[in-house]
């Protein structure tokens, strides 16, 4: 199907980071096949009139758990090691499939109506959520967060459960629907394994050719207890065993050091930066601009909107921009583009998905339309100013995910709201919470 | 006339803060007449079914500057002094009647759209800004925010514009509407005046019964050349003119002292936080949880929009709970009520209105619907951690001010959007910036 948008302000993120008044952009079955000022000749299937619109790429959501969606606002004002064990760990005990399929369905309706087209998450009964990703029609790069709790001498792949988790998802699901869903290897965390299990992840990733996704330094506490039992911090340590020899998403970086930061920039690891979830938890700031200037490419997640609690990405764009202004006291640090970018371009590079994040002819069509008519967008001096500092998630009008309109002017195509929240309200949440 | 709120869950804010379930709030005229589990006894001309919403307070901005709606975005990424002397003073400096009246107009509606009812602004031709606010129906503390850059020895209230200006405003603006306009004294900041503004401006709010608005300490610069002219903090010089003595609003307070803040406690000065504007200018953290701690009344402000930039007051709620969380690293400071609490009664408290800012028999009618059925809000395990940390302005679906519906499912009852457009485009932004 052909699409065309135009009379559209187009906000491309390409190379040149190019702004186009009253643009043209057309699209193609899956892709963008032009990008222009001068109306394409046709035929299309449909037109669509951008005039006082922002059409740009979709947004790229690096860190999550979208199940938790069930979870959010549960155990609220609570440090992050007391929310784990005392409410959500528990509650988690209770899920089953159709709980996950629920809570997934949730979580990416609420992404899809805030404009993400993408995201990376890490969380159990992976292949059931692949399913719904597939169904809601957005791009995901799903891991299963492998923990190992046993002794290092008794591992073996055959007995760990998150490595068989681990061989079962690459195999069914790893470039499922032409590319819309990858697999990553994953290890929640250093303080939730140990040696064989790393050793193994980094083997199998080798082997297969998939990047890796790690919780890394998001607390003082986990940051300075590997210290303690290793004499490494998480990202270092990590890479002795090889974790991160195709690069990958280490999520939070709240503690990480310059040293860290400067082996992060060589291996291409990215730093997921979680800005509301780290504030809510009180785990602290993480030196963004620190980590920009050891040429670490930086992302942007929601988390799990249990302690967030929203997966509206726009949140985190505008927060990651002024807050380490304030925190640092430099009113230059993060600017609009750069805080943009760490949601779309490096949030697409930290996937491994060059493909998406920009407006280019070639690229993937993941593209949203956001409505800069609202009194809360006008007047507009700025395009990135309002994009990252006046625009919600509800103001976007549009969702088009792989050259599909998903989502548009509140209404969902790919996902039926009533019966996602039948499954949330009249299964889910008696299950685990009942 | 009369307007039943039934089948609602009403957070009332009321003493034992109880949010009741299924309830029902009567309103007649400008009040709230009754509240409560059981269906009070009619005629209603209208029966509002809140099924799947929740009924609160309707939000008070402590501190913002309405017209600036017309400098969203402008001059974005400099720090205050800069930001103040490049780009937003010149800026005013073509302002005219009209265009304050655009601005404020396009103002409102943002806020009105974002549940705001009721609001403590500073800025110039306050009397154009007292008209629209009388049309647009929410209550307002207006002052014009007094400066005085003459020699001290030269000062005469007769040749003082801002004293002047301060005398015509109440006069002819102080009460109206019932109430519904109040007039605040007010000094702009220590920085743009000197000892006879403050002594005339303290002696004017005596004899006037009148609250006093003021900037202090935003910057630590601000703060420090204050202590190297006087000797002095902002909020202690100005106190020695006796500035503080009806109470009144300080904004920002990011760098005030322990000194300050014992003073402010017993002045009953509150302490508006504005956190999006103070991180966007680089301006710094104010302490919230000492002033909390030091009994200093907090309320909330976006500031102008020009440094936030967005007038979504849900957005300042939202980091006042979680900001003081990282920064302090403890997860107990700023609770999701103690932050609501800040946008609803410590607003009221703050200018002077203490019928307004609750849900209880007898006070004003400023009620607002937050539409908990969106995938956002759902599910609510915690309708406090709902409202403070998933809610967005986007999110309210009616705001009912002094017992009349003004705004309603995206459409405007008092203001004409397409007018206000028409004025913004038009006229203002090629008068000022063409």
């Amino acid at each position: 199907m052909a699409i065309l948008f135009e009379h559209v302000t187009a906000v491309t993120m390409d190379e040149e980071r190019r702004v186009l008044k009253d643009a043209c952009v057309a699209v193609e079955g899956t892709k963008i096949a032009s990008v222009g000022t001068r109306r394409p000749d046709g035929p299309f299937e449909r037109v669509i009139d951008g005039t006082g619109k922002v059409l740009m790429p979709g947004l790229v959501n690096a860190h999550t758990h979208v199940p938790m969606a069930l979870m959010r606002g549960y155990g609220g004002g609570c440090d992050l090691q007391t929310w784990l064990h005392d409410y959500i760990f528990p509650a988690e005990a209770k899920l089953d499939e159709q709980c996950v399929a629920a809570g997934a369905a949730l979580g990416l309706a609420e992404m899809i109506a805030s404009g993400t087209t993408c995201i990376a998450d890490m969380y159990m009964k992976t292949g059931t959520i692949a399913r719904q990703v597939l169904e809601a029609g957005i791009s995901a790069n799903l891991s299963c967060g492998g923990v190992y709790f046993g002794a290092p001498e008794d591992f073996s792949p055959e007995k760990c459960g998150d490595c068989q988790n681990q061989t079962a998802l690459t195999e069914e699901w790893h470039g499922a629907g032409d590319g819309q869903i990858l697999v990553d290897a994953s290890i929640h965390a250093e303080y939730t394994s140990n040696p064989p299990l790393w050793q193994w992840m980094a083997d199998y990733a080798a082997a297969h050719g998939l990047r890796m996704q790690v919780h890394a330094s998001e607390t003082e506490r986990e940051h300075q207890e590997c210290l303690e039992r290793w004499g490494e911090t998480p990202i270092r340590l990590l890479d002795r065993y090889g974790v991160w020899q195709n690069g990958g998403t280490a999520a939070h970086c709240v503690w990480v050091t310059d040293e860290d930061m400067a082996l992060m920039a060589r291996r291409h690891v990215t730093a997921v930066h979680n800005p509301v979830s780290n504030l809510k938890l009180a785990s602290g700031v993480a030196r963004v601009p620190a980590l920009l200037s050891a040429g670490v490419n930086v992302a942007l997640g929601t988390d799990g909107v249990a302690s967030n609690n929203s997966h509206d990405l726009f949140e985190e764009i505008k927060l990651a921009s002024i807050l380490h202004k304030g925190v640092t006291r430099d009113p230059a640090a993060v600017s609009a583009l750069q805080a943009l970018e760490m949601a779309t371009v490096n949030g697409a590079r930290a996937l491994g998905r060059t493909d998406t994040g920009v407006i280019a002819p070639g690229k993937t069509a993941d593209l949203i339309l956001v409505d800069f008519t609202a009194p809360g967008l006008t007047p507009c001096h700025d395009v990135y100013e309002n994009l990252v500092y006046s625009a919600r998630g509800s103001d976007v009008s549009m969702n088009m995910a792989r050259g599909k309109v998903i989502y548009e002017n509140g209404t969902f195509v790919t996902l039926d709201l009533e019966r996602i929240r039948a499954e949330v309200e009249g299964y889910a949440l008696p299950r685990i919470f009942g």
